[in-house]
């Protein structure tokens, strides 16, 4: 409820068309819904400009189907990330027209797609091993209502490979940059340009990577400007926060 | 040198107007200078929008002075972060327009403003004890073209201090979060908005904050969306990238 | 053997009753018993209100059951936790009014149910994933005689569910606040209320929350007053330490 | 602002004696003030039953003197923590009536004491070394309104003497246990009692100890029933954590 | 090769009966046989009282019974740790004297048994899950020569339990302490006796334990005397360096 | 593309043969293939001596045996490296003249045999469970045109059989030494030698091994100089290194 | 009070000769003295051989005193660490017999010297830079009794040193070995003997030693027998721990 | 003592001009001298080809002028590092022809210098804070033995400064990089050569650099072939490794 939401209540308050006891009540009644295991945030759709999505991670396959059924009759669209195949099979039942990304373990409803921003976002990985988080991220920014292109296996061991593509990387409005091992791709390419880079860490690698730790050290270690970084493997943060960045300046448009 | 200049140099080969070898040695030389300690890079300043930003810490003032010398004559502008007040007081004899903000602990000539974004940042801090953080992130932000707004002290263990002004975080089209200690607030701010949060954790604490580390690892596990971690008590990286994010889908205007 | 046993004893050492040897015996034997592999402490029961909990990981389901025999036969309830299904399958041959929480894994048998405290314990978590050890420590305290509600999924990126139920959290004795990730939910509970928050960090999440190093760092940093943290996962310490707290300023009623 | 008063303004809107707008601002303001570096929470008096505490460290003397006439003002009493010797001195001068706890570092002005709470809280030192954390804790539970005892250099390596004071950790309603090194004495006593222990690990020590790492961990293993951990070296939160503790079970009374 | 030897292999040289050639390999050459894959130490024997003992995990079943027919060959006797029933299976058809401890996972064959010192070995757990590295202690001790006897779960949460062994503690030469969790009880133990300590710290637990990170520690911050640890879940260097120690003072004997 | 191409390019331009447009497309172009999921980097065999490596961890065979077919078309040679033993008999199906070792599980098609280079790498281990990753460093090194020595399992617990093989080590122009747990051979192998020593820490061990965390920072503490550390179990990494090494003042003859 | 006083004890209260009160009081009272900041364990010098030790670190000077004192009345005997120059400088005029070592920075009085031990305690540094912590272990040591060598600056970067040495290593009862960095020294040395090894890290160092993690981590994964590990720069602890091994087996001489 | 030694001492032996006591003393001798404080080590020269350097930190000014006295009396040169300017302006009292290099803190005596290597040793560093690390491994390398190029300030924040110096990077036989931060300079020096790289990282930075721990990962990560890393701030060891390397396959020139 917003402020315009208030006033019309105070409204109704003053003008005795509502008591004050209902105006109480719904004062502190709030748009979401208590499934018993989960409180479906349809709110949030107004409060940040897309449904929840679903972590698939850790949860039963009908509980999944039972969020998505309340998520996709409200907002028409949907998003699971880290979604097994086994999940999808299962889903598929409930909905029929629902697509899945397999490297990136994705599950997308886009019944109602948004209107496509006009700036660029760009997904880049250091190595093959790279590719899934890149593609949850490709999905997140996708659905989102964001023009994504992908430049894959560019990593600093072979410099030129990257080079060799400046033309794309200036034509990007926000760069996803997503590396292992070592992630010293992103502050490289931050350098390069002037528009804000998503530094995505992944767990690929073994031993001293620990898990995604040295990359995460290095990314925010970045001596380049405009780096910006979220959690180690997480695609789908990473495509939500250029999606995010993409749409600053554009409210007035 | 960018493909235009690459073009007409080629075509001053073609017609003879240039020798071979003066071609080649023309490619590599780039346009930055060589200080004997420090390559200074005033190529940058077409690369990424502004000058070289100069880390005071661990540079004698000498040196810190020499390179703003260099930097002034190329760009007008200058800032220099971490700077005690002992620098400033020997800097300010050689730049007398040079001006110190004694808790961000920067120094900043701004003889050339840059015109001004349409879009506010906002700069937000947990305790008053990340104020000097701020500070640090509101001069890099303001020197680089931003109008800066703050809201200090608004932490989580109080949370209505920081509902009571959902005005402000509203205006915002980029805001920077500085938090120690817990670290929760950007979380709870990106909850709020649907606008890019720039999460800055500071050293600020004791015991298990660990120099930084917890508020650090709560911010990359922030579940909220849109929140981009920068390095521990990194104001001025948070500043430079809220003013790259708020530089986004400008371009055509 | 409290003070009245000794000193009985004493006099019975006094009027010949006791050989001094036997004194010494009976000084040294303690109420516990020798199963081999376990030695069960049946004078907890008296020591602490509630006979030793058995924790099932890297016990063989026969060990449980000779250890739950004689617990049972002395005390008349039991609390098993980390209890896997197939263990429960084979327990219940032995005491078929055993009951199982299937999302806590526990195991309760309730046949002397102590007498109900009137304060209300409250488990709250921030998200689905967390509810598994929230159910621990709903089976744990309720048993130890805590009358327990729950809400479920209420973290701090939707901050208005949890504002949504002030009234719920103020009428608790203490609160369970059950968090993974940024585990930034106990800080701004504790901020709303005046009675302790028990801050259970669980592993859930991924990258770098490291475990549930993440909201374990940053529920020891909460800012607020009144957190008490325990050990990542640990729903059966938090359901205890809350019976505990809720026992406080009760011995003279 | 609590229900009665929400209702009252309502009241006030229907019968026309309070307009919209100004009942708007109405419920947007909240009773804290800005001193332009820190926002005096006055609120947070009738929120959590003491007002806010003054953490020194990283502050200027005459910011502390500012925000602690403002609190003086508001509450009449005043607890700063973490101040040296010449935070005091200085400080005197504007509050002669105020206290000065030389190993605890606080600074107490108690002008209108709260009623004391009936039960005990009794603070337990391992060593000698771990006193000044304790006397933090004293002097915090004290001025909140708790009857305190201490019981200092019982540590574990010589478990007679925490033996030997067996009566005195029965008669406590709840016990602080600080301890460095090994930090083991908390688990200890947890297993003697039926009250909660709060244990507060310190940076006492050296090596492997890692700056208070080392009992830390101890301390969220326990194995005993009712440990309470709080941050390295927080006496004042442990303090603070034994008073709402103290207070449960109490407000029917 | 001694200084006796090498004494008479000068004299063989200075004599004649060696030639310069023989002597220099003489010099060389070190019984040790190499297997390929393994140089087995049968060296070893004389320099350290025990045959090399075999390590079981990470090497094929195939190998661990080629290295110990060397073994045996050379020392009568055998220790293999770390092994899995089906090793044993296998092993038993080669070796049919050979012994099985199911938890502590080790095989032994003693043909040749050493004489037992007096000294008495006595092997402490803190819970019933440290059992398994307790018997492999309990094995690697008794196999090198010394008595050994157990007490089993006794750890710090009913510190009465290992009070009232006082006398049992009191009769031995050396006590191993395994421990998880707190890892406390180590301490305890060596601030009741006056004789050497091995603590083992095993990685039983969750959460905060970090694997035996959090008992390891607990363990070197013993503040009690004669504390010797070692490394996590190493049950065979407990036994072997509690049989070292009970060796001392022996040799004139 | 080096000096030489680039100007034979100008002189193209300044002769006419070749359109600028021409020129500027041709000096962006890099002889890499874009497979889609992979950009395969043969100009890397002129760069580095040696065409790329497959890292088959985390790839499907299908995708290893496409970049194989790519790379062995281009360079005659392959090396893939961590290949299970299934990856290899669908790989022998496509390249039938492929070996396979399988310790070190590594596959390599050595068709067209690198000249040899005069000195000889030596590769020792500290125990038999390092052998894995040594025979990684093996095969890498040598199909990189080495000659290869080992001497496995001399581990500083009996020190004497490295000191019986000192004639070996002073052979050798590099040492790879691989080594779990304490990690202290590769320091006593480099103060014996004046040669480089290559260490490679592997995650041989259990308990504060830490998953190869202890040996890799014994490693970069050792005190003997000339010790190279690369990352935990990179056999292929020390390999590559010790090839590197070996090539040094190689040009000139 | 050991058993025999209680017999007695108990024997008088069945004579009469003791009230019943009488004897629980005794029976609750120890024999340490409460110095208000400092529980003084005289006890301590029945059950552990040696009078308790101070700790100087983080104690004020007139402390350290009277302690000293209550200690020296009690045991004669007197054993302070950590102890800067100043603080002796003031404790001598107490205490005129009383003797520094300012390498190892100790504080000894011994009039009532211990009865020597048969068995050798030797002492092992790696480096120069270890010495002081030798030092306070070689202080430890000789005033609990023991007959004390050193061998400084023995580590395996030259390994002859300390095979030059083999002699006296195999002359010694135990071996206290004492080096940072790398911490290879005490398996090497535990290689070559039959006796215990008290391993010792220190906090030299830099980098990649981590404040002695590195030392600490190599000891504890040492692959020799018998090696016991203590805290990182705890000279103390190791010169009691080999203090308490030297004592096995002599109790019936 | 090489074999010749032993082969001529043998026949001193044979032929009765050695006694077997005086041959068994002289095989134990070996050429190093006692100072009681440090075994100086001369025989080194001999095994390493340089002789021992003094690493100054923690040692005394007279303590450090003593070795030197002895090492220079032996071999003529010397190398100590990590000296303060107060440690020079004593030590050249003693050595008046001792150099000083301020930035790398090193004391040099160069009276025999050794011939010159072929092959140049380049050392490039990322920032101008890491130039003292840089100037160390100079300084080392320069005395033993090795035409040494500097090329500071080049980091990847601005890789055409990297990129327009390719020329000298290709003429190096081996490369040091010294890079703090990120650490991501050595990987991509690496991927533009084929000569190997020594990488040391630095503790130049803040936050998350964890004093050097961030750069440490990432070079142990590199993707690129022949990075061989050194400890945090090792420019001494990457000096000595970069030496040692640049003699490899000279010994037959």
């Amino acid at each position: 409820m917003n402020e315009n939401g208030l006033r019309e209540m105070l409204e109704a308050v003053r003008t005795g068309h509502l008591g004050i006891g209902d105006a109480l009540r719904k004062m502190k009644s709030l748009p979401y819904e208590n499934l018993g295991f989960a409180c479906v945030d349809s709110h949030r759709h107004l409060r940040k400009g897309f449904p929840e999505v679903i972590f698939c991670e850790g949860k039963q396959t009908s509980q999944i189907i039972e969020i998505a059924r309340k998520l996709v009759a409200d907002a028409g669209n949907l998003l699971a990330t880290r979604a097994g195949e086994n999940v999808f099979t299962e889903f598929r039942e409930t909905f029929p027209d629902a697509r899945y990304n397999r490297m990136g373990r994705t599950i997308t409803i886009n019944n109602q797609p948004l209107p496509e921003r006009p700036g660029l976002v760009l997904i880049v990985t250091a190595g093959t091993s790279d590719i899934p988080v890149a593609e949850e991220a490709k999905e997140t920014a996708s659905i989102m209502g964001n023009r994504v292109e992908t430049l894959y296996d560019v990593g600093v061991a072979g410099i030129h490979r990257l080079l060799g593509r400046k033309d794309l990387l200036w034509r990007a409005e926000v760069i996803i940059v997503v590396a292992g091992m070592d992630g010293a791709l992103p502050g490289v390419v931050a350098g390069l340009v002037d528009k804000p880079v998503v530094a995505v860490p992944t767990s690929i690698g073994y031993g001293a990577s620990f898990s995604g730790l040295a990359p995460l050290l290095t990314m925010l270690n970045a001596c380049a400007s405009g780096v910006a970084v979220v959690n180690i493997d997480n695609g789908f943060g990473a495509g939500q926060l250029a999606s995010v960045i993409n749409s600053v300046n554009l409210s007035g448009k």
